[in-house]
């Protein structure tokens, strides 16, 4: 018996371990692998199967939609509510691969757009794909191109076939296509790939964000029929700006597709917290349950608590390796900025109890890395903060289990000044 | 029984640990601690008392001056011969403390002028000296600003009280005795104090080699004068430009004072490398054969064995990070410049076997780190490049063990591509 893009979990011992297989025999070989049975047995029961990219709810909040689980990629599985942080052209900025497993994290993100400039999506087929180039061994997430080229709105020219822009790198021009962009993923070989989706800048004109959110449908709908990877998933994008109406037609439309997880896009781009939580809770009631939810490019810690609390289970965002690189940390007890001539001869860490390689040093000498324009300042500040972010998150899951979800969240609400 | 200035040795298991006490009782508290006996006995014998700073020969190469020893420190010992990568700053360019660690380092070395003008040495001692700030609980040696003053010519004036020059910060006029350079290293800290040196640009007038030459033995007894710790070394510089007699006066001069080791500085300031193998060679037969010998600031792999092979013991240089920065990679094989576009999609290592960090990925991951102004690409060479040295170095140290160090250097330097 064998389920199609299927994979096999197994308990030995106490670990959880999964494989992918294609036939029933190769199962039982990598059952007996595990299990370390010298030679090849008939397997009768029990073993479980089920899809590749499987999303498992383990508990879900009382008081607020917030929700624990894990989505299973063929590169393990990633807890959830959970955090990546961002490597945008295939290095998480200044961290060796070890440092950032040992952040915590448990899935990582690339960006497409960056990769398939340099080195090319080819060469990084070549080079073993992400996974071979990084020595990654977890899940990895691409998104599509999409934000990037509206990120760069002064060179893009945006129609139905494609996105069109120039390269910031060499000037070459660049066309874009839903199909493309799977294509690059497709080499990049990451877990999860994102459709290609139109963003607007927000205000936009209802018209515009309409026109946006149906191409992006439309675009998702193309990127579905261009995949060819069975060991890939495809993740699809909400859009509809600030409109809860827009965001819920194009969540129920997307809902109808064959994806394995949906992102909510176009947001964290300008627009006050409050009105970027109004729309995650309009949109999560209409996704479907039984997959995971993706806020993408956020954010601050409590706008991943507030999230949560509004039933996103991932995010990325750049925040804690680019204000670790500009001498800013995350803390319990809010921001610090460790250029500030008060922590001259500090010999506190930046966090007692943070179990990161920065906090074993003195904000006194973390100081002196920066002031002294020494690389190991935003190292090990980077560090820091992604552990924080990975903290916070890990509180969160642990909280959701324990049915304590919001004291946990107004407890780093208070701590972080935020009311 | 108490050796003033001494520690004990104990063999614990396969473990030498070391611990410098005051009083018999510590000595047994010590060992008592480490044996995991239960409670207080009294101790007789064996166990082994001598100085705290220790040259302990092992190995006499037969057809060189090889020789394979190892010195004690409160932080340890260093294997010999052994070298140490550069932490200027308080902080090896690039890399963690750990990471430092796992290059197979034993010692590092930290810059008195710098660290004088940034954070300040008081700083640096309310920081907890440098091993505090920077956790590295291993031998830490510092350099006495000599050099610094001698490398910023233009802005320095030196007469027999002391070297002024304005600081490269703020333009501060900065005055540097003997005794306030031996006062800086006090409050740094470390293991090992170099004495305030005179080096002279070469090629020079022999009145001018000889003046600094003389200068620099007053001050060296000037800073034998004004040293109040006794955990930490100090250690005499031989001046004496490109005259072999002039440098076999300085040592024997030297040689005659009360220092724990002796180096030989004001080399590898230009001249060609046969220029500072001969004064090498000629100078160490004038230094005690107890004490262990350092050739400052020095140099390129070859350079390494060269000078091991005529009696060196300790080196120090930033060739490898500097050059790691600049995506230069020593290997085995001779040099490699990662930017080459024949790395493009190069899936080897750097080097097969070495087991760095860097050699887990491929060269063409590497060049593109480099190629998208990674920090990572900077990071992952410099490790690379001190895990080279401490390779290279630790192969030295076997083949003087089994007698075959002239081998061992005619192989790498073929490899090398060095005649």
């Amino acid at each position: 018996m064998v389920i199609p893009n299927a994979y096999l979990r197994l308990v030995c011992g106490f670990d959880l371990v999964s494989r992918r297989c294609r036939t029933d025999s190769e199962y039982f070989r990598f059952a007996i692998s595990k299990l370390a049975i010298p030679k090849p047995i008939h397997f009768e029961q029990p073993y479980v199967l089920m899809s590749v990219f499987h999303y498992q709810l383990l508990n879900r909040d009382r008081r607020t939609s917030a929700r624990r689980g894990f989505f299973s990629t063929p590169h393990g599985p990633v807890q959830t509510p959970g955090f990546m942080p961002v490597g945008t052209q295939g290095t998480v900025k200044g961290l060796t691969i070890d440092q950032v497993a040992a952040t915590g994290a448990e899935m990582i993100l690339g960006n497409t757009y960056h990769l398939a400039l340099r080195p090319g999506h080819e060469t990084v087929r070549r080079l073993g794909g992400l996974h071979g180039m990084t020595l990654w061994d977890g899940p990895i997430l691409t998104d599509s191109g999409g934000f990037q080229v509206f990120s760069l709105e002064a060179i893009r020219e945006i129609n139905e076939e494609a996105a069109t822009f120039r390269s910031h790198i060499d000037g070459a021009i660049i066309k874009l296509t839903p199909e493309h962009s799977i294509e690059i993923q497709e080499s990049l070989g990451s877990d999860v790939a994102m459709v290609l989706d139109h963003v607007v800048a927000l205000p936009a004109e209802r018209s515009k964000v309409v026109e946006a959110m149906e191409r992006s449908i439309r675009w998702a709908q193309r990127c579905l029929n261009a995949a060819s990877r069975d060991d890939q998933a495809r993740f699809a994008i909400v859009q509809g700006g600030l409109d809860v109406e827009l965001r819920q037609q194009c969540a129920t439309e997307l809902s109808a597709m064959e994806f394995e997880g949906f992102a909510i896009g176009g947001l964290s781009v300008g627009e006050p917290p409050p009105e970027m939580y109004r729309i995650t809770e309009a949109t999560c009631p209409y996704l479907p349950e039984e997959k995971p939810r993706y806020l993408m490019g956020v954010g601050t810690p409590v706008d991943l608590l507030e999230s949560v609390a509004r039933g996103v289970d991932l995010f990325d965002c750049v925040m804690p390796t680019r204000n670790g690189r500009n001498a800013m940390a995350f803390t319990d007890q809010g921001k610090i900025k460790i250029r500030n001539a008060v922590h001259r001869e500090d010999t506190e860490p930046l966090e007692k109890g943070c179990p990161c390689l920065a906090c074993r040093h003195s904000r006194g000498y973390l100081r002196h890395l920066f002031v002294a324009g020494e690389m190991l300042g935003p190292i090990l500040l980077s560090i820091h903060n992604l552990t924080y972010y990975q903290r916070v998150m890990a509180g969160a899951r642990t909280a959701i289990e324990n049915g304590t979800f919001a004291e946990y969240m107004e407890m780093k609400k208070a701590g972080w000044g935020v009311s």
